[in-house]
């Protein structure tokens, strides 16, 4: 399986977590990771080498130049790694079909290969959207005149290769964001949302992107039937969102004993 | 490694989540489960030794014949096997010179080995006390007129088999059962305590008998120290103490998450 990572030094210990919840719970199964980034150190690079390898998986680093996203538009306070994710086709090996994106604040606590191999006839991703009514309400109203059914989240993406070579237009994704900037304030996932929602597969956010600040939500909607136990034996992607996270001083919440304990088994 | 434990069928699914978490977090190691028991079904037996087996374990069941504590003073809604704990010296085999009993609620985290070889010279157990004044304040006077400085738990007990065989009688257990019936609330702990507490040497709480209600009192009482890294680096036993346990529904706790998680991977 090809799984994307992308991101910057801050996060290479939750990046190790999320791997290591990965491997050891889909114990039969080949991974290549393609790490995309454009800051992190050689030694580190080496480091995150020596531990995918440790456990027999595969890694490619895929380097961005500085100059690669010199015309696209960067809002305050974001990177041009926002990018990198919405035009990862480009720097992927061009024989490739589909590859799952993972951000790094996740625990994999279940098999991954029924999610990695979602049909995705004629759409260019599939992802879960988080069905919290107010946030839905808010994005609706902060977006428009864009129409947005619902607000996917970026976390996990599985990503229709071959389609969005065909149909994912960097001109395009760059003059939206210059003519949106004020209203952005997640802008891949935004850009997602307003641009490609229609063509975006529905997962199981239960499932497959499991807002680990709602525990209590889940399960009042699901008349009790989302608990732990079912968590346990059928969530696949633990997603710690929000700001505050699992490896910072002063965290708190349901799955922080898990998360926890992964991290001491991942790094220690 | 000698592991006692002691249950009845209600009790065994409890016990395959504490032996998984025993074993997994304790790859290298080779352990002997000695299974004390009265009523436990022979195809349920059967289903445990396959199971200790399957991790490569050993496992020898010791089956307490009703007759056996025929004698013994019995206490409203307990039942023979509040001996068993006391008395296992008597069943284990005569050469054995240590043994630790676990309770079946009880996780395992983290290598179990340096506990097992707590010196114990002089000393017939090792147990944990659980700090909690108010619990303290109230077992010194409902045990009055014996002398209580510190109530251990016995739901971790390292035993010193030979001292035992010296200086444990089961006639003075007897006797001190029928002479303090009306006082008697968990009662071989009541024992442990009012008999022997002098010849227990006090083990860390925090490391070998966390008990998991209290994760924001012993955050407190050491200065944040305690906080939940130090649990997943260095606490080897969380113990699910009190009525609600993690295998009912509606519990919830710190733990519950990590709790869960063993129980899926243990048993499905």
């Amino acid at each position: 399986m090809n799984l994307l990572v992308t991101l910057d030094s801050k996060y290479i210990q939750p990046l190790k977590v999320m791997l290591f919840s990965l491997f050891t719970n889909n114990p039969a199964e080949n991974f290549h990771i393609y790490l995309m980034h454009s800051s992190i150190k050689d030694n580190e690079i080496a480091d995150i080498e020596r531990f995918v390898n440790s456990y027999n998986q595969k890694l490619s680093v895929i380097k961005i130049a500085d100059s690669y996203f010199q015309n696209a538009p960067v809002i305050l306070h974001y990177t041009k790694e926002m990018y990198y994710r919405l035009l990862a086709y480009k720097f992927l090996p061009k024989n490739m079909d589909r590859i799952l994106y993972l951000d790094p604040d996740i625990l994999v606590i279940n098999p991954i290969r029924e999610l990695y191999e979602t049909e995705l006839d004629g759409y260019l991703y599939a992802a879960a959207f988080h069905n919290i009514l107010a946030v839905k309400k808010i994005n609706r109203i902060r977006l428009y005149p864009y129409k947005i059914d619902a607000y996917f989240n970026s976390g996990v993406l599985l990503m229709n290769l071959e389609l969005q070579r065909k149909l994912v237009d960097e001109e395009v994704i760059y003059s939206f964001v210059e003519k949106n900037r004020a209203k952005l304030i997640l802008p891949d996932q935004d850009i997602l949302n307003t641009l490609y929602s229609k063509q975006i597969k529905c997962l199981d956010e239960k499932l497959y992107n499991y807002d680990t600040r709602y525990y209590n939500y889940y399960k009042i909607i699901t008349n009790n039937a989302c608990d732990m136990d079912y968590v346990m034996t059928n969530t696949v992607i633990l997603h710690f969102c929000g700001k505050k996270k699992p490896w910072q001083k002063g965290y708190s919440g349901k799955f922080y004993s898990l998360y926890k304990h992964y991290e001491k088994k991942a790094i220690s």
